[in-house]
Formats: C-alpha cells, sequence, structure tokens
C-alpha cells in the first residue's frame, strides 16, 4: 500500500501548539525575514537577496547593476524559501498584504529571468559566460530547485501562475541542456531534484519527472565529473575540493551506496528525491538503496534529537556512531531534510517508523532552531553547551550558545519558516481508502478521497488527540508512536480494537464519529547502544516526542549533575507560558561536590538533589548558560 | 634554596626499569633511528637528513647537490635530536662504533656550515637567498637550538669539542645578527632559547645567555613581528597564518601572559627557557610568569596521563577543561617539553609538584609513543580509541590506533629516544649541600657536591627503592610523590623521621649508610572536577605513577564496561613480560549488554565482571582494539 503524494490534503491548522507556531511564523519570522531579505533588519547579518534580484534584472536590460551581487551563491534560496514559507502560511492564514508582498517579488524574480529561461542572480549579475561551468559550487540546479518548490506551493496557495511559469520556463531551460543537448553532469548541492518531482505531481510535465529521474541516476556514474569539470575552468566559488566524492555523495551510483555520507543536508535532499521517484516509478531497486540510506541514519547516525550530520568538517555525516554531544554540528536545515526524506518513505510505505523520526526532528532539532522569538535562529543544534569551551575552543567555534539574528550562510531561518508552515503536508496523507494522520495537530483537513475531519489536541504537551469526523465513509488509519508504552483509541465514547499494522491503528470511520486516541504521557528516560562512546553510562529523558535537556537556567552548574536509575519523574503543575507553555521535568538526582583540583584520587562527594529539565528545543532562551541532554547516570 | 643545573652530576642507570628502557633505546631505537635518517629502514617514511647535510656541504663547495632537499623545513633537528640520544646513550653505555658513528655525521654537518657560521640544510640547498627571511615559519633557530643541545650532550659524553665549536660559531652568527646588529624578530618555534641556556651554563659564554635573554624578552613585544616578516617577502613555507598570535605564543611579552596557549611543544620550550632564565637571572618576574603558565597547563589544562595539547587545530592547548579523551592531540613532544619545563621549575624550586607531573608525563604519555619493540611511534596520544571512529573520523584522523614506523614529520621519535636515555638528568639534582632524588631508577650518581650513591628499585612496578651512600656527609633530599597516600624512609633498618618540606623528605646521610624509601604501593581510582565535560561521572585507575587502561586484547569489547566504585582492585601476581614487566590491575565492573537498537526507553542490563587493566604506555602492543582510560563509574 502507498500513500499518495501529500499534496492532495488541504488543512487548515487553527488551534493548539502548531497554530501557535505558525502564527509565530506567520506574525513574526515571515515579515522579520522580509526585512532582512531587504537588509532593514536591525543587527543581522547583510542579506541582499531582493537587491540581487533587482540587480540581475537591470542587468539584463543592460542597465547599471547598482551594488551588484552579494552574499552566498545560493542567495537566490533565501527569497525561494521565503516565498514558500509565505505560501503555506497564506493556505492556513490569507492575508491579503502578504500576498501582494509576494506578488511584488515574484514580479522582480520574472524580471531576472532570462531570455532563455536561465534564473540565477549571481551568474546573472557577474558574468553570464560563467553559466553551467560549475555545476559542483554554483548551485543554479540548487536555487532553481528552491524556487520551483516555492513556484508549487505559491499555486497551491493562491492559483497563482505566474512563479509557475517562471520555473516551468525554467525547467524547459534545464531540460533542454541535460536531456536535449545531453550536457553532462549532475548538481553539486542536490534539492532540485526532490524540486522537480513537485513540478511533476503539480504539473504533470514529464519533462520535470525525466530530468529528476536524470539527475538522481546519473549522479556518481562518473565519479570524477566534478573534477572534469573543475579542469576545465580557471575560477572557482569556494575552493571546494572536486576529489573529495563523500561529500557530494557521488562516489557511486545512488542505488550502490549503502551508507549516508558526506554534507548531510546533500545527503537528505538527493534521498528525498530518490525515494520520491522511487515510489512514483515503482523503482524497487532505488526504493531499496533509500532504505539502507534511512537505516544507516537512523539506527546509527542520528542524535536522540533527530539531528544528523555530527561533523563541521563538510557539514557531514561522520562514521557510524561518532555522535559527540558537544561538537555536534547538527545543523537545522538537515534534520528538515530528514524530514522530507521520511515524509517520503512514508508515502512508499506507511510505517510509524518514518512518521517517528519525522515527529523526533521536528519537535526537536527543527524547533530547536527557532528563538522562541522568532527573531534569532540556529545553525548549528550541539546536545551540550559549556559556556567557557563552546564557540571558544577552535574545535567547538560552531557551536553557539545563543542563536544569532541571521546568518551570513541563511540557509536554516527560511528553511525553519517554510517547514513549520506546511506542518500539514507531514501530518497528513491519504489514498483512495484510507486517511492518513501521521502527526497531531489542531485544525480541520478535507482529503481528497472524501474524508474531512477536524483534530483537536494540546499535543505535545497534551497527550489526548480528538478527530471529529465531518465527512467519513472511508479508512482513518492513526499513527501510534513507538514512544507510547500504552495508548487507547474510542470511537464514540467506546473503546475499539482496531488492526494495527506497522504502527497504525486502521478503523473505517463515518460521519459524526468521534474518535479519541490517547497515548502515554508519562515521561520516561531514553539510553543508547553501548556502541556510542560518548553516551556510555548516560542517560536522558523524554516526554512523549519531546526530548528533555537540563539547563544552568533552572540548575545552576550542570555538569556536576547525574540522573538516578529509576528515580521518579514529575512532571510540573503548570505550563510555562515564557517558555512556549513548556511542562517542566523534575528528575531525581545528584549534584557532585568539585574535589577543588583537576584530579583527585577521592571519589567526588555527593549530594540528593532535584535536577529540572526543559524541552530541548526550548533551551537557549534565557541566556547564556550550561546545557545538556545526556547526563551521567548513578546506578 | 634552589637546585643547580641538572649538568652538576653523573649517573650511570645500570638496572631495572629506565635501564631496560636505556637499553632498547641503544641497541635497538638508536640503530633503527639511524637506519631511518639514511632511508635505509624498510617501510619507514623517508627521512633524507643525513643526504640534506650532505648535500648541503655539496652546495657550499659549488658541487652539483644531487638529489637536493626533502622532508620538513625542520628535518636537520631530526639529526640532532638522535646525536642528543646518543650521546646520553655513550654516557652509560659506552660503544666505540657508536662514537664512530656519530664523529662521523659530525663531520659531515661541519662540511654542511657555512664560513659565517650558518647551519642550515633548508636554505643552504634550496635558497641562500632566503636565509633568515622566514623567522615564523623557517625553523632555522629551531633547528640551530636543537643541534646546540647535541654538541653540548656530544661533549659532556666524550669531550669531544667539534660540534660544540661548530655550534659556538653557529651561536655566534646569530649573536652578531640579533644583538650586534640589531635584526628584529623572534623565532617561530622556539628551542634555542632553552639551548642557548645549556650552551652558557657549559661554556659560560655570555653571548648563549645574552641571545637567551633577548629571545625571551624581545617576543610579543610587536606581536605583529611576523605580519610584517611575512609582507616583505613573496614566498612562505606552509602559508602559516602571521595573524595567530597565539599558535606562537606572541600575542604579549611572556611576562604578561597567564594561559598556556597555542602550539603546546612551542609553548614548553618557551617556558622552558624562560624558567632556566628566570633561575639564574634571579628574574623574579618571568619565574611568577612561568608558574602562572604552569597552573595553567598543570591545573586547568592537562590531561590525567600528563598529555597536553589536546587539540589537534594548530597542535595546541585548547581552553581550561576541554580535555576530549578521543579527539586528544597529546604530542608526546609535548609531554617531553612539559618535562623539560617541570625540570627547569624544580631547579628553581625544588618542590615535588613539578618533580610529580615530570614523572606522570614521562611514565604514561612520553612511554606511550614509543612501541615496546622500540620501531614504531605514537606522534599523538588520545585517551580512547575506537576501531571505526578512531583514525575514520574526520575529526579522529590524527588518532591513530596503532604506532607507524616513522612519520613524516619525525620529531617525536628521536625526542623521545634522547628523553629516555637522559632519564638520569631529570632523576637528580644537587646544590652545595644536598643531594635530591626526584625519581627512581636503578643504578649510580656521582654529585659534584660529593656526594655518591647507588640506587636500587624495581619502580614503577616495584615500591622500595634502596640507596645505599657510597659517600655521604651532605644531605638527601627524597621526593615524596603526592600519590602515596603512605610511606616509610629507613636508615640502616631503623625507621627515620626526617624534615619534609614541599614533598622532600631532607636527613643527613653519611658513608656507609643504607637508605630504604618505601611507597604505597596499592592501586587506586582517580577522578577529574566536575569541570571537566568530558569525564563527569568516570573514574580510572592508576598504580604509583602509572595511568592505567582497559584495551580490548584482555577484555574483549570495552565500551559496554562501568567500573564499581570501591570496588577492589586487584594486582596480578605475574609480571607480563611480552608487555613490558607490566603488572595487570583487576578492577569489579560490571558490563552492559546492548540494546541492539541506536537508542532505547529500558536501561541496558548489566552482567557483573572483571575488567582488566594494563599501564597505558603499553597500549596498542597488541593489535587494534577499543582503549580506555576513563571507564563510567557505577556508584
Amino acid at each position: 500500500m502507498k500513500i499518495q503524494h501529500q499534496i492532495s490534503s488541504a488543512h487548515y491548522i487553527s488551534g493548539g501548539f502548531i497554530n501557535r507556531w505558525q502564527r509565530l511564523v506567520k506574525d513574526t519570522i515571515i515579515p522579520y525575514q522580509y526585512e532582512v531579505l531587504n537588509d532593514r533588519a536591525e543587527g543581522a547579518e547583510k542579506s541582499h537577496v531582493i537587491a540581487n534580484f533587482k540587480n540581475a534584472a537591470k542587468a539584463l536590460r543592460g542597465e547599471d547593476i547598482g551594488d551588484g551581487f552579494y552574499g552566498m551563491v545560493f542567495q537566490d534560496s533565501d527569497a525561494a524559501k521565503w516565498i514558500e514559507a509565505a505560501a503555506f502560511s497564506l493556505i492556513s492564514y490569507p492575508d491579503e498584504v502578504l500576498e501582494k508582498t509576494v506578488d511584488a517579488l515574484i514580479d522582480l524574480i520574472a524580471e531576472a529571468q532570462d531570455e532563455d529561461g536561465y534564473l540565477n542572480t549571481y551568474f546573472t549579475i557577474n558574468d553570464k559566460e560563467k553559466r553551467w561551468q560549475n555545476l559542483m559550487e554554483g548551485h543554479e540546479l540548487y536555487c532553481s530547485g528552491h524556487m520551483m518548490e516555492a513556484a508549487c506551493a505559491y499555486y497551491e496557495a493562491t492559483g497563482k501562475k505566474k512563479l509557475l511559469e517562471v520555473m516551468e520556463r525554467n525547467a524547459e531551460h534545464i531540460y533542454k541542456m541535460f536531456i536535449a543537448e545531453k550536457r553532462e553532469g549532475y548538481p553539486g548541492h542536490p534539492e532540485i531534484e526532490l524540486a522537480l518531482m513537485k513540478m511533476y505531481r503539480l504539473t504533470r510535465n514529464v519533462h520535470c519527472l525525466e530530468l529528476a529521474e536524470h539527475f538522481i541516476n546519473v549522479r556518481g556514474v562518473d565519479p570524477h565529473f566534478f573534477e572534469k569539470e573543475a579542469a576545465k575552468r580557471d575560477w572557482s566559488v569556494w575552493g571546494n575540493d572536486a576529489t573529495n566524492h563523500h561529500y557530494a555523495q557521488n562516489f557511486a551510483p545512488l542505488k550502490e551506496q549503502n551508507d549516508a555520507v558526506g554534507h548531510s543536508v546533500r545527503a537528505v535532499y538527493l534521498y528525498t528525491g530518490a525515494a520520491d521517484l522511487a515510489a512514483e516509478k515503482d523503482d524497487t531497486e532505488l526504493l531499496s538503496a533509500c532504505r539502507r540510506l534511512w537505516e544507516s541514519i537512523t539506527k546509527r547516525r542520528m542524535y536522540v534529537t533527530g539531528g544528523i550530520g555530527s561533523t563541521l568538517i563538510g557539514e557531514a555525516f561522520s562514521v557510524d556512531y561518532d555522535l559527540p554531544n558537544d561538537t555536534a554540528y547538527n545543523e537545522t536545515c538537515a534534520s528538515i531534510g530528514l524530514m522530507m526524506f521520511a515524509a517520503k518513505m512514508l508515502e512508499a510505505d506507511p510505517d510509524r517508523e518514518y512518521a517517528d523520526v519525522m515527529e523526533l526532528a521536528f519537535y526537536n532539532t527543527v524547533l530547536a532552531g527557532v528563538q522562541l522569538d522568532g527573531k534569532k535562529f540556529f545553525y548549528t543544534n550541539p546536545l551540550e553547551i559549556i559556556p567557557g569551551i563552546s564557540h571558544i575552543a577552535a574545535t567547538h567555534w560552531h557551536a553557539l550558545p545563543q542563536r544569532p539574528g541571521w546568518h551570513t550562510c541563511a540557509c536554516c531561518p527560511p528553511n525553519a519558516a517554510r517547514l513549520i508552515s506546511s506542518f500539514g503536508k507531514y501530518a497528513y496523507g491519504e489514498n483512495t481508502t484510507t486517511a492518513f494522520c501521521h502527526l497531531y495537530a489542531d485544525g480541520e483537513v478535507s482529503f481528497k478521497n472524501g474524508v474531512k475531519l477536524t483534530c483537536s489536541t494540546e499535543y505535545p504537551y497534551g497527550f489526548t488527540v480528538n478527530y471529529d469526523i465531518i465527512q467519513g465513509g472511508k479508512t482513518l488509519a492513526l499513527r501510534i508512536p513507538a514512544w507510547s508504552k500504552s495508548y487507547s483509541i474510542t470511537k464514540n465514547g467506546e473503546a475499539l480494537s482496531a488492526e494495527v499494522v506497522k504502527g497504525y491503528a486502521y478503523f473505517d470511520v463515518s460521519t459524526g464519529d468521534k474518535i479519541t486516541l490517547t497515548l502515554d504521557s508519562a515521561p520516561y528516560y531514553v539510553y543508547a547502544s553501548t556502541k556510542v562512546p560518548e553516551l556510555t553510562g548516560c542517560v536522558a529523558v523524554k516526554r512523549g516526542p519531546l526530548v528533555y535537556c537540563f539547563e544552568g537556567a533552572d540548575n545552576g552548574e550542570v555538569l556536576p549533575l547525574s540522573l538516578k536509575r529509576g528515580g521518579k519523574l514529575t512532571v510540573s503543575d503548570t505550563a510555562d507560558t515564557a517558555l512556549d507553555g513548556a511542562f517542566r521535568i523534575t528528575a531525581e538526582a545528584v549534584r557532585a561536590d568539585d574535589c577543588g583540583s583537576l584530579y583527585s584520587s577521592e571519589p567526588l562527594t555527593e549530594q540528593p538533589c532535584e535536577a529540572v529539565a526543559i524541552p530541548y528545543y526550548t533551551w537557549g532562551n534565557r541566556g547564556e548558560n550550561q546545557m545538556r541532554v545526556w547526563l551521567s547516570e548513578v546506578r
């Protein structure tokens, strides 16, 4: 059984936790990021994205290009992700002013497109002659991909076709080169593959499918393509090492790959497109490769927070079980990409395993990427912060103890915005017989198969999920997360014993049915495999999908704390509204007295105490202090 | 009270542990390294050191330079350290053949010296015009320093003056430039400072003292010297970053420095020269700076093994308490330098604190740098090895699980050789009234103050140290190490209650006295400050000065092991002759059963077991396997 592509369901988040975050995106993040894109946000890094489009249009018209291009070679994609975030937001929260702002930006983008369909401000402004000469570093296909995603989302949100037509022309330009004219190569940074699949599903333009298939299958067939490409030109963007075939996942064809390696965002973007293609084409060989790569990530290379890409060196996956807490890279974008990959694997095979990881990555690493006020953002998401070491030691410079307002490389902030505002796309799925509820979020959903329902829940802080079936007559599939040690489902107040397949409870629903899913609200301890050197003797705390952490603001010094095995975990009675409505968890613990010297031959004395944990995603909102997810365990 | 410079005592190691290592140096390491220096050692990295001297001599004579220069810019120093090792070895173990070999090498070196006293094969062969233009990277002063040390040692060993005269001419050449002609600058890699102090103490040539003082005091007065120097030339050796003032300890004058920073070998070589100069000149300001830097290292930045320089990035000190086990750099040379620094601090102030660290670094990190067969060498000394991660993960490439035969950058192997063969210089000290016994080693010592004694001990595997006083009439000062929770001293069989000042027991000895020092032989646990994030909840095992570690060869998988707090530590009945005569220690432990998944919400079950530890310095001698110094503690 497969789930149809997510675009088929309409969903309107109306309340609860997700609504609050989506409102934050709408009310704060989208306007704030628009100011950033226009270089009007005080104290934030310069972006220049909008100016780049204006200057590219001038360049095409042969006018003076003003202050030229500024930013990363892939700066255009920040605008694309912002449009996508705005588009998804407009689906749930119509807003004429925002729509007009987006329309105006789309007009600018259209003006920056060349006659032949080419669209990229870096090369249009800097040197048209260098187009398509540096697939390894140039990010032209990457930027096109992001803009295609934006085009699809904006069409879906508004029915407006302008950007979609721009990107169809762009797709045809790319098709002409790589398919019709058989140009060699594949993108340095995968992204366009998954975007072309979106374009294909929306427009049914087979050129898009053909291009996606081409880029996915040709990758790594010649692992030395980037070296050959580099040899042909006398310039580079960053001087990337073309011989590092792991970095860009081109050491072998994807179908032959077994381990998730290299730049983690590139990897999961590639796998997302591949999983989507595999499902579309019933390519079992490709799907098997995706499954192997999924297992490589989630069974051996993923943090308990759903963070992936443990090393700064190449922003990359490390080897199996190398999961350092303090130097974890864990780019926010990588966990977003992991959600995308999980969503596609889930469509190919409705198994809660995928939805569980999707949820884990969302509620922990993705949300941790955003300050609770929506104005600051983490690029990296370590599991330990020690002021004095983090961001100061040479090996820890990337481990920021506080979120900055923007980043020179600003891929993450708009990526988080578009992800949060498209939450419904990850929460629901369907096929002709069944409506799938993967994630829990307040709101209304209209499935294309006719099912319509409203969901109300305080999840992830409440563990009851109510569904009112407005239109039934089909099967409902409710995910039971693996973390929930017990659960119950009632239909109209009666216990319901549903068939559970791969973690989904399947049962038929009729119009007017009231379904209640109750999950296990008890906090619990988590342990790691002994194969993870960093985590031997350690324990963490979770409740529902939320990983908790211990921060200085609640505990003073965190380093001397150890948790007691089997100690009682107590959930606070009240939510902390200043901390996103979080409920704290208090754990039985001991606090070691420092020995007063670097080493001592006497055991450190310890005093019983309580250790207070907050959800990991809320850390770093109360000033710089020690933070740990994993504590040593007294047993 | 000060101790006179160590050169004053003569010592002949004749048995026991140190003798075995010195014989290994003499019988294996010195001959093996000589083969390496001549590029005749199979499977070892090319050295070309001897060929470089030959080719430099040819260059000076205007002859064809053959295959030119090969190796690091500081390749000459490998020959210098080899000569020094040979010289120290000749003191205890006369050997005509070896002496002739050294003489021949010295003849070659003398031929490679330019008329003006300049001596450096890299610049002599490659480009004479580039001499002294790149103090930052060129290592000319560094190589001179090492050759001065070799010259002093060889004169002391043989009374032969040829190399000493070569280096006196070299010193005068340097004096002329930097003092007489007031050339600006200071060495990128300190070393010549401590060597000039040695030259001064041997020759009483005040130019050497003046030069040492100059280089130590001028350093960092202009922190931008290397940038200015770099701006004047159009070439570099490695493209070092001249603006990294911490790397080369030139961010401020040494007297104003508080933290041990930058390249750790450079740092401790500099501090060694400074401490020696401070003692010589009674410069309390300089000595205070050395004391602050000593505390920075030993109280906040040193591993339990006496390893220093925790990060690969710049082979450098990190910040306080950042002491990762798995990625520890801990260069062998840095611990040798720490011993040198400790020895000089000890001369300035006879406090066991210095001798304890000297001993810790020697018996653990320095000896770990050498394979038990004397043919392979570690450059880095991590405290954890996990096959599959160590040397494979991008952040761990330097953490070798096995010693290679030689290194492209071969500073450590000959450094370890010269250190081991000069052990007596660290073991003893004296002034007019007192003979100091800092470290324990079998053999005979003649102090210049008239005291003569023999020492017999199985230390560090035996804890009784016997001294036969062949010539008395002075005070004997015996160090009582801080790790020894109890001790006793007897004189001629009677308990002796000596005054103990700063960890030294002082008492008068007469000819014929038999003194016995008995130290605590019980193995013990070690704990770390809660300020060290890496070590919370962890424990290590020591016996005497030896840090122990747990290796796969004795334990199978080490990662699942935890030690029981207060568990009995049992020393094996027999020494393992295949493992350098080591006694194993068995600890009460538990072994966790793996949960079979990356994360689990169930605690890992644990089975009681025994964990077997071996001395850290013997690890890596039985194939590649897991190794850990610190284990999680069950408490």
